[in-house]
Order: C-alpha cells, then sequence, then structure tokens
C-alpha cells in the first residue's frame, strides 16, 4: 500500500498567529536564531492500489475541495514510500 | 535562510479521530480506495545562519520539548531548501 502525503500550509500572506506564537516563546525559552514559524496541516493517506496518475489526480481533488481551503491555503501532494510496507515484502520475498 | 520542516504525527498506537473523520467522510463524498487517514502538524522553521549538525540539534530540541508530545506523537526534522530564496540569490548573481 503506497502512502500519498498532503501538506496544507497557510498561504504566505495570511497572517499565522500559531506560528507567531511558537516563534515568539522559543526566545523565551532559550532557542535563538529562528526568524519565523509557519504553522501546517499534514495528511497521511494510504492508498489501495497503484498510485498512478488518475489516482494523484483523484487525490489533489480531495486535498482541493476538503483537505484545503484553498482561500487562505496551499496544498502540496506527494508519494511517499511507505517503509514498513517495503520491509514487510522484503522479508516474504526473503521467507 | 535555510528552512526546516518538523512533522509531527501522532503514533501508530495511538487513535486519531480526526484522520478517522476524513476517512469516513471520503466515500460517502465519492473517493473510494482510501484505506486510512491520519492528520497531524507541520512547522515550517526559518532558520538565521547556516544549518549545521548543531542548529539541527537544537532544532531537535525545540521539536522534542515542545512542537510534538513525544508520549504520543512522532516527529521527523529535515531540511528544505526555500525555493523562494534560492531564486532570489538566483536573480542577485543574474543581476
Amino acid at each position: 500500500m503506497a502512502r500519498v502525503v498532503v501538506d496544507v500550509m497557510l498561504k504566505p500572506e495570511i497572517l499565522d498567529p500559531q506560528g507567531q506564537a511558537v516563534q515568539r516563546a522559543l526566545p523565551r525559552l532559550g532557542f535563538e536564531g529562528i526568524a519565523d514559524v509557519r504553522q501546517g496541516k499534514r495528511f497521511e493517506l494510504e492508498v489501495e492500489g497503484p498510485v498512478d496518475d488518475a489516482a494523484l489526480a483523484r487525490i489533489r481533488e480531495i486535498a482541493e475541495t476538503f483537505l484545503a481551503n484553498t482561500v487562505i491555503e496551499d496544498f502540496t501532494v506527494r508519494i511517499e514510500a511507505d517503509q514498513a510496507a517495503d520491509a514487510a515484502l522484503a522479508a516474504q520475498a526473503e521467507s
């Protein structure tokens, strides 16, 4: 099973109070040198079957229609190899 | 300025009601073939100065102490090239 990751972040021009709160807290906690923090969401989707262009187009539609609010958020879709699944396959191949 | 991304996800053994809600909604909305959805957080940190091993160790400490709750969450830290900054540098180099 393949894993597809959808990252959803506020657009750069949109104020991010959560990220700002983290960024302002860092110096108080002894961490200097972080100029900016933005906080967003990460979705991991386990896809049944092959992740071909059609599947990716469908996932982009999912992301656009209801994982992200495209008025204020940008999203990216990318395939991530499921290491656990790969390891399981490798173990099967060995046995 | 370099960008470091911290991904924070619930540990696999921890129930993820947000992700489950998304996963259950998908078939109702006409999207089949997504076996599982997990929802987590993504932090983008803009780091001043070079991102060397010391900086990464400090960011791992930030992630561990207060971006993630390591009792229930796993986190990963990785460097991401800031494309906007790269483009700006390239433009400067050209001019």
